[in-house]
C-alpha cells in the first residue's frame, strides 16, 4: 500500500539524493510551460515575475525545516523569525525589485507554547519593520514533528527594471556586496559549541569576540541598501542573484543561464577578518568559506564595463572578476597564479 | 536551553490548543498594521489583496501536513497534488478573482522516491491544466519526518470586482454552490476502511457505489464555474467565503466580520443523496455533516435581494437563508420549526 516507493519489489525507485536539489527540481518541472499572458518568468530565478500592465510583481518562497535549516539549540526563536523573512526578501532584492508584502505559514507540534510562537512572531514583525513590508497572510497548522516555516515574499518593480540571472554578457564586470563566508564560520562555531555543551553541559559557550560571524549566521540582513545604491548611481545590473548557497553555486547559475564563462580573482573576494581568522582556527581555507559556505545573503551581480567607475570605490561593493566567453569556463585565478574551475559546490539542502 | 516552553519552571506557558487556530492567529497578529500603500487587505479573508493601479492581486497560501491534513494510506499522491492546488485556488475564487499562478514548496523525508514525487507533481500539473494556472516557483527541501506541502496561489481581478467577507448587509440572501457534507462523509468512509484494513489486511476496501463522496474527499474541485456564472449573470456577491471548515464556521466568519446576523433554513441546505444515506449509516445527522464537515470547497456568498431571480433557478446555486440584524444572532431554522444558534464548530486543525 505504500506509495512512497519504500516497499521492495516495487517498480523503479530513484533516490532523491542521487539527483540533488537542483536535479530534482529540473526533473519535476522540465515539462512545465507558462500559459498565462501575465507569467513573465517562472522557475529558474530568485523569484517568479508576473506582469500587470507595466508593473512587474516578483514572488519568492522558501521553506525552513527544523533540524534541516535551523537548530533550536542555538537559533533563538526571535532571530529565526527575523531570518525566515530576510532570506525571502533577499530573493526579491536579487531581482532588483522592492519587497512590500509577505505571507508566513507555520506548522508546529504541541511542544511549542503560545509564548514561544509570540517570540517567533516578534522576529517576523521586527523584520517587517526593518524592511517596510506588511505581513498580509499565512496559515497555521499542526505538525507531527518539529517546526516548519514557509514564507512567501511579494515585491514590485517597473517591468524594465527587473534583473534576471540569464542576462550577463561577455565583458561585464562581476561584483559582490559586503563580504562572504562569515555566516558559514558562524555556523561552524555554533555547531562546535553545541557539541561541547552536549558532552559537558557545565561549560559555558565560548562565543567571545565572535559576534560578527555569529550574527551573520543567526540574524542575517538582506541588501536593500544595495538596491537603493543602484537607483542613486543610475545602475541597472546586467544579471543578479543572491548568495544563499555560496559564491561558487551562484556564479555557476549566472554563467550557465547566461551561456557565458568568467574569471574570478581569489585576492579580490571580500572576506572579513573575523571570518578569515576563524577559518584558519578550523583549518579551513578562507576562500573555501566564501565559495561554498552559503547563507551570506549578499548580492552577486554583473554590470556593463562602462559602469566600473560608479562602483569601483564603493565601500559596500567589490569587483571580483569579469564575464568571459562560455568556452573559457568558470574559473578562479588564485593568489598563487593558478586557475581552477569553480564547480557548483553550494550547500545542498537535500544531501543525506 | 529549550525555547519551546517545554521545561518546567519556565515562565507562563499557554498551550496552543487553549486558543484554537483562529484564536492563535488573532493573538499573533493582533498588533499588525498595514503600512504599504499597495496593501489593501491583510489577514482575515480568504486571500490578501494587493493593489497595483486598478489591478487587485489576490494571494492565498495553505500548508498541508502529512498525518494532520492527509494520510498516505488512502490519499493517492497524484490526487494529493491536485487537491493541494485546488484548495488554494478555491480561496482566490472566494475573493471573486481569477487565479493565474501558483508556487509549490515541499519538504520530504528520504523515504520518498523521485518516482513518488513525480506522481505528486503529475497531480499538481493536472490541476494547473484544469484551472489554467502556471506553476511559477517553489522550494524543495528535506524534512525530518513526513511530507509537508505549502502552496501559494496568486490571482487577479479589477479592484472593484473583489468581494470580501465583511460586506454582507441586512436583507441580503445567503447562497451556496453545489452541495455540502460529502467530503466529510467520504473521509469517514475512508477512515473506517483504513481501520478495517489495519485489523484485517485480507479484507478488500468496501467503497462500492461511494465514488461521489470519496471523490469529493480525495479530489475536490474549486468553483471556477461559479465565478464565470457571476460574470455571465452580472452578479457581484455582497460577501463571499469558500467552505473549507464547514458551513457553520464560514457563516460565522461572514456574519461576525460584517456585524450582522442571519437565519439559515435547514430544509434548504443542499445535501447529496449519497451523503445523506452514508450519514444515516454512520448514525450522523446529515445536517451536521453540512454544518461542521468541511473540505467542501463550495462558495458561500450573499447577494442583494434584487438579484434573487438571477440565481433562484440555477442548478448549481441554492438559496439557504437571509442576512438579518446582528442582534438576531446566527441561527438555523430546523425542519421541525426550532431555531438553533449556529456556533463556529469548523474543523480545527490545531485541536490536539
Amino acid at each position: 500500500m505504500d506509495q512512497t516507493g519504500e516497499k521492495t519489489g516495487q517498480p523503479a525507485r530513484t533516490e532523491i539524493n542521487e539527483l540533488g536539489e537542483f536535479g530534482l527540481i529540473d526533473r519535476l518541472t522540465e515539462d512545465i510551460q507558462l500559459k498565462q499572458a501575465s507569467s513573465v518568468k517562472g522557475i529558474g530565478d530568485d523569484g517568479a515575475v508576473i506582469k500587470y500592465d507595466n508593473k512587474a510583481v516578483v514572488v519568492s518562497t522558501d521553506m525552513l525545516v527544523e533540524g534541516i535549516h535551523f537548530d533550536l539549540t542555538y537559533n533563538p526563536l526571535k532571530h529565526l523569525g527575523y531570518k525566515a523573512v530576510v532570506v525571502n526578501l533577499s530573493d526579491i532584492y536579487a531581482m532588483n525589485a522592492i519587497p512590500e508584502q509577505i505571507t508566513v505559514s507555520i506548522a508546529i507540534s504541541s511542544r511549542f507554547s503560545v509564548e514561544a510562537l509570540e517570540e517567533f512572531y516578534a522576529g517576523i514583525k521586527a523584520a517587517c519593520k526593518a524592511y517596510q513590508v506588511d505581513l498580509v497572510g499565512g496559515d497555521t497548522s499542526s505538525s507531527q514533528k518539529g517546526f516548519i516555516i514557509s514564507v512567501t515574499a511579494i515585491g514590485s518593480a517597473e517591468v524594465s527594471d527587473v534583473v534576471y540571472r540569464n542576462t550577463a554578457a561577455v565583458g561585464d564586470l562581476v561584483c559582490v556586496s559586503g563580504d562572504l563566508g562569515a555566516a558559514y564560520m558562524g555556523l561552524q562555531l555554533l555547531e562546535r559549541e553545541k557539541s561541547v555543551y552536549l558532552e559537558h553541559p557545565e561549560v559555558q559557550p565560548d562565543l567571545e569576540g565572535q559576534s560578527y560571524i555569529v550574527g551573520r549566521q543567526l540574524k542575517p540582513e538582506a541588501r536593500q541598501d544595495i538596491i537603493a545604491i543602484f537607483r542613486e548611481l543610475g545602475i541597472k545590473p546586467t544579471a543578479m542573484i543572491d548568495i544563499s548557497d555560496g559564491l561558487s553555486s551562484e556564479i555557476n547559475h549566472i554563467c550557465h543561464q547566461s551561456s557565458v564563462g568568467c574569471t574570478l580573482l581569489e585576492q579580490q573576494v571580500p572576506i572579513a577578518k573575523e571570518t578569515y581568522d576563524m577559518a584558519l582556527k578550523f583549518n579551513i581555507d578562507p576562500i573555501t568559506c566564501a565559495l561554498s559556505g552559503g547563507e551570506d545573503y549578499e548580492l552577486l551581480f554583473t554590470i556593463h564595463p562602462s559602469e566600473r567607475e560608479k562602483v569601483a570605490d564603493h565601500p559596500d561593493i567589490t569587483l571580483i572578476g569579469a564575464i568571459e566567453a562560455e568556452d573559457k569556463g568558470i574559473t578562479l585565478l588564485t593568489k598563487g597564479g593558478n586557475r581552477h574551475t569553480i564547480t557548483s559546490l553550494g550547500w545542498n539542502a537535500l544531501k543525506s
